[in-house]
Order: structure tokens, then sequence, then C-alpha cells
């Protein structure tokens, strides 16, 4: 490895920041062209190296290109969608049945990135007072291969209208191992400039400057040069 | 916003990469120096970019630089620590003791990322089969945070070991307001070349060919070419 702490220079920054801010959840824009090895390679070892809590890395990654297996999945997740089309009435309910909301069997690879529960034996370090923490390390190890899939060109979406208990038995998952993420990986034909349910004006961007507390809840943010470059920063965003 | 289908440079990759494989999870190494703020504001935002389910953003973030905040925090943490050490006996407890596990006081900022989970109503789009998804997607938002403050040279450190009622008491944070991570945050004196809990003995990373597997838990992974590019890659990391 080199130097880890030479400073990143200005292209290294800004490629970081724009798979931050050019990733998207994609459902609707997969190519069929199949992922190289290397660059799955890649994505696996970018999700592998997330940090978790006692470095108990709970993560596991069942790789699906099996037709069979995603038909499956696909069967659960229409169940679950049609349960979840009847929380809406009127319009909303329109509009939500027309969402594309899953790439199951477009993109041509499938994830599942697993939490095994009872990894590192009883006490993990630092998971004494929260046991979710592994649940949440796994969720870092997802956000890492999403950034690095964007760095690739490759688009990923997260299927969560998922029964996991179905999905966990066509998976043959043992007892303590969670289906944390579902995901839809493949090349795109583009990645959308803004989130989808933003385009399709199901929910908007929350203004940040509302969500930017100072030292205790709904206390006012009292740094004003922080309040400035926020509202820069969203400027900027916009133009 | 620049053209979101430009292809990263090698450069740009390069630097997603680097933020992935050169993050730590900080204890020992803040630098009392102050954050800008607008570097700041471009942690902020990264964070606020991240996925959430049905975009939700059920994300707010309390920047902490009141001493007097951060030293109730480190009370509620010796008090966890000191009963999370009674777990480990003989040399492991030793062992465990020896362990600096938070950085409270000596990084500039603290930031609590909390989780409404009420934001966005009854029905969240996605939510409907996984209550837990709007957790999930505050984790994202904390790892995104995290690898933006890496190539910003700024160290980070969850710190996990909290009782959460007592932490939400101390950050007035509403009902249904869950602290989902406590953050600590400074420039570094430097960054380890490997996880602090791998250096010292505690923990190695797991050796990632057992973590793949194909199509269902427990099979193999039969694409020869992903095996022996993993490997590779392995290597690579070794040297």
């Amino acid at each position: 490895m080199t130097n880890p702490n030479r400073p990143f220079t200005d292209q290294e920054r800004q490629g970081l920041y724009r798979a931050i801010h050019e990733r998207r959840d994609v459902r609707s824009q997969f190519l069929p062209d199949p992922i190289p090895a290397d660059v799955l390679a890649r994505l696996l070892t970018a999700a592998h190296h997330a940090p978790s809590v006692g470095f108990m890395q709970p993560w596991d990654f069942i790789v699906i290109d099996s037709t069979e297996v995603r038909q499956s999945v696909l069967d659960i997740f229409e169940e679950e969608n049609r349960k979840a089309a009847d929380n809406y009435t009127g319009e909303r309910n329109t509009q939500y049945r027309s969402l594309k909301l899953q790439g199951i069997l477009e993109s041509p690879i499938n994830l599942c990135i697993t939490c095994d529960r009872s990894r590192g034996g009883t006490h993990v370090l630092g998971r004494n007072s929260i046991v979710e923490t592994d649940l949440f390390s796994t969720c870092l190890a997802v956000q890492n291969l999403w950034l690095a899939a964007r760095a690739e060109g490759i688009g990923v979406g997260w299927v969560s209208i998922l029964d996991q208990q179905k999905l966990a038995n066509t998976l043959n998952l043992p007892q303590q191992v969670y289906p944390l993420a579902y995901l839809c990986l493949g090349y795109v034909s583009e990645f959308l400039d803004q989130p989808e349910l933003q385009a399709k004006g199901w929910r908007s961007r929350l203004p940040i400057e509302e969500l930017v507390h100072g030292n205790g809840w709904g206390q006012p943010q009292e740094n004003l040069e922080l309040k400035a470059a926020l509202a820069a920063l969203k400027e900027q965003e916009r133009n």
C-alpha cells in the first residue's frame, strides 16, 4: 500500500465527491452487459473494507446470476409490492403503481449482502450497548460498494420491498444470517441527474439547513460561517 | 451540475478507492486544530446525499463543540465501557482495558447523526416490508461522511459504547428520534496503515474468498475469473 498520509489531490477528492453526488438508486436503466470479473472483485473488496464494530466484518456476499433464483426473488417482490400499493389511495396509488421499483431480471447480477449476527462470538468489542451495530456495519459495506460501483460506471438498486424470511429461505441462509441488502447491479444507459423519486414528483430533497442543529436537538446552529458554506454548496448544486 | 455520465478518470476513481481503503476508525490520533466551516459543510452535504428508502432522508446532524456536552457523553461512555470490560477475563481483559476506544474530548467536533423514525409519514415508499430501512439509510449517510472526511484528511471515530437512552436525554432528542451514530471528527497526526484492532492483535481481516458465495448460501463461487481477481487484489494489498 502507498503511504496513506499523502494528501488527496484535487482530482482524487473530486472523484470521491462525484461518486457521492452522482450515485443513483437505479431501477430502470440497466443494460444486460456483463460486469467483468476484475471490476466485480474491486466492488466486493471495497465492501469488505468497510468499518465494522469490533472489526467484526459480519458480512457475506451472495453473487446471484441464476435466472431461476432471480425469478423467485422477483415473485417475492411482487407479492410484497401488491401489499405496499394498498397503502395508497387515489392519485398517490396511481402514481405508486407507475413507479418501477426493481431491476431484478434486467440487471446481469444480483447481490445479497448478509449480516451474520453471531460472527466474532458472544462479546464483540463495541457491540455491548447496541446490539444492532452489526447490521449498521453491514450497511456501511453496502455504501462502499454502491460508491465504488458508481465510479466504475455501474448502477446499483437496493430492493427493499421483500419479505426477508422468504428471501432467506430462497437463498438457504442459516438462522443467524440476516439478508440485509438485496442489490441489483449493472451498467446503465444513463445515470439520472437527480434521484428518480424527486424527478417524478414523489418527494423532494429536504433543505439541509433545517437538519443541522447545534449542541442539542432544536438548538440553532450558531456557526454563521457553516450556515453560509452550506447555503453556498446548495446554490452550487442548483446551477 | 456537470454531466453525470462522463466516465470517471483514473485519478477520480483512484480517489474513491483511496478513501475506501485508507479510511480508519480513529480514536487516538486526533489533533485539536479546528475544522474549517467550508470543509464541514462539504462533509454534511455529502452525508445528506446518501440514498434513503423512499427518499425519506431520516437524518439530522447535531454538531457538538460544547465541552460540557462532550463531557456528559464521555461520562456515559465510561459507565458503559466498564460494563463492557467485565465481559472479558484474563489476558483478553487486560488487552481490552489497554485499548483507547474514543476521542470525544480530543477531537474538536463531535457529531451525532440521528434517525427520525416518523419522517415522511406513515407509509414511506419501500419501507413497508422492512421497518428498519430508515436506520439502514442513516448508516449510508454515515459512510458518505466518513469517506468524504478521509478525502479531506479528517479522521472519524464511531463511538458505539454508549447507552442510547442516556445519550438521547443528553441531546434532548424527541421520542421518535434515534441517535444512530455518535462520531468524533478531527484532523489527525497520522492515518494508520491498517485497522487499529488488527495492528494490536485483537482481530484480523477475514479472507474475502470465504465470504463470497454463488447463487445461495454455502454454494461455491464457480466464476474462476472472479476468484482469481479477488486473490490478485488481496495480494496487491499485502505488498
